[in-house]
């Protein structure tokens, strides 16, 4: 099983509108809700890979209820799948903690004239000490329960100590369970000295947390920080991998025109089910930036385009630039 | 007792953002959430005025829950009226239908940099043919249970006959109950052939009801097709209102600076306000103007200041222009 952490979970609406005028008032022409947060998100594309995922973090009030109603539909086996060669969708297990706030929402708007979202998040509910204790305790009682790998994912909501990836990533290592890093800024500069076996920066927040804006560079100094491994995402010119073992590029052939909403989180779902296959490192790479490319393609933002991304998986070419 | 009719109920969410910039991602500084929908403003408002208010209408799904949760927090006794001068809030009693379908939301996002609001309406549930009949057994015994008056405002959500509010206005006079129709479009031009005692169109919707743009001329068209008596709300133009017996213009005497959000709302719970107290029609007018004005004023949306309320209130001057 695969755990992936969502601090700060997210009811997440996407609105269509004809065309957004700052000012004026719109109608809504489509309303779609579906759960959100990095973890969320990561657990959702390792379903659809076929990997068993538990998600935990924090969900509270009617929207967490809405959160989990919606996680429980997404988790139900799908009933189309016959004829296609995709693999059965895994189980999403809900492990999340209620907490007495209300979890928050995000609306992103999109506009169908230029085809680009403004996006509008909430900052999240306060989380209490003892929510945090609560927390923890189910966290550190998953990591012994045949967790394979965890994904800590997103922004911490208010409330919450600034070293709380720190923690978690120690109570990873100390239960011998390899621990993902994905966020950004402070926590993820505590995150780093407390030695995750992975973090996946793109390349503003990996410059943000070494001050250096040479990729390679950065993403060096990133391990020498404390990651094990760094899997740097530059956009359009695809990743960058540091290990112990040397440094690889990859990028798909072609430019992509579409949605990178939720790219990134395929990204991560890509390395993780790699690292639980016991997939070599070049093709974890591989796998992430096809999954990243497949979700960029899809019509709906956060989704992958399986066909996309079977096609686009053997024809990824992995480079190694350097010995690490 | 006050009904007030809300078809279209909504969970109206206020964002708050130091800039909106489209295209861009946004953490929202601040969020509020309360009940929305035309007849619920008006009801909050004929609260504060000390009368007691039934709101029906439909709820439904986890959006409509919370809206419940905030009517029932927004009826409670308010514990900080020691040492005011204003009335005693009225109650609030909720007496929605639910329905299977989930209450619409609203979002209205504050650009703080201009004060301006971008508004974000969704198009609301649809309605069955059985919870419409549901709703009309609901209406139909309200009104025969101590109803005062009635005011049936906003749009019509998906599902339910153009002509619901003509309905509606007939079931009100049969039961010999004061109906008031705030609405635009085909269900205003079907309500008024039922003939409401009175409708509130601002001058667009009059306009687009008649035909007419000059508002003296297009409020009597209004009583032509059906209205007893017309209150046009002409913006910082005050407001003009055509009966049988005359017609009167009434404006406050400044200039105002603020957010107009409610400011109808709050003229519709003046005009009922002044109803049920039997006061001239004058005097009506009077009150609908310095109410909505004190919600202009007031810093939030669709609120209304009290203060400003009962100083405007007598320096209103209504001038008669016609003869009906």
């Amino acid at each position: 099983m695969i755990l992936t952490v969502t601090l700060n979970a997210a009811l997440d609406l996407t609105y269509r509108v004809p065309r957004l005028t700052p000012h004026a008032s719109h109608r809504v022409r489509d309303v779609s809700e579906r759960p959100g947060g990095k973890g969320l998100n990561v657990a959702r594309v390792l379903a659809a890979l076929g990997h068993r995922t538990t998600v935990t973090g924090f969900a509270g009030g009617d929207t967490g209820r809405q959160l989990r109603a919606l996680l429980a539909g997404a988790a139900a086996p799908a009933g189309d799948a016959e004829g296609t060669t995709e693999p059965e969708p895994g189980r999403v297990t809900d492990a999340l903690v209620t907490t007495a706030g209300a979890t928050r929402r995000t609306v992103g708007v999109v506009d169908e004239h230029t085809g680009d979202t403004t996006q509008l998040n909430e900052p999240g509910p306060h989380i209490a000490p003892e929510e945090w204790q609560a927390f923890l305790r189910t966290y550190t009682g998953l990591l012994r329960q045949g967790t394979e790998a965890v994904a800590l994912c997103g922004s911490l909501p208010p409330g919450l100590p600034v070293g709380a990836y720190a923690t978690l990533v120690k109570e990873a290592r100390t239960a011998g369970v390899p621990v993902l890093l994905d966020t950004s800024g402070e926590p993820l500069r505590r995150g780093l000295a407390a030695r995750p076996d992975l973090v996946k920066p793109n390349a503003e927040e990996l410059a943000g947390v070494t001050g250096t804006t040479e990729p390679l560079r950065a993403a060096r100094a990133a391990r020498r920080r404390g990651a094990r491994a760094v899997v740097a995402s530059l956009g359009s010119d695809g990743m960058l991998l540091v290990t112990a073992d040397g440094a690889w590029r990859a990028a798909v052939p072609q430019r992509l025109a579409g949605n990178p909403t939720g790219a990134g989180d395929s990204a991560v779902a890509g390395l993780l089910s790699g690292l639980v296959e016991g997939l070599p490192w070049p093709d974890r790479l591989a796998r992430a930036v096809a999954l990243s490319a497949a979700t960029v393609l899809a019509p709906a933002a956060g989704e992958f385009d399986a066909a996309a991304y079977a096609r686009l998986l053997p024809s990824v070419p992995v480079e190694q630039t350097g010995t690490g």
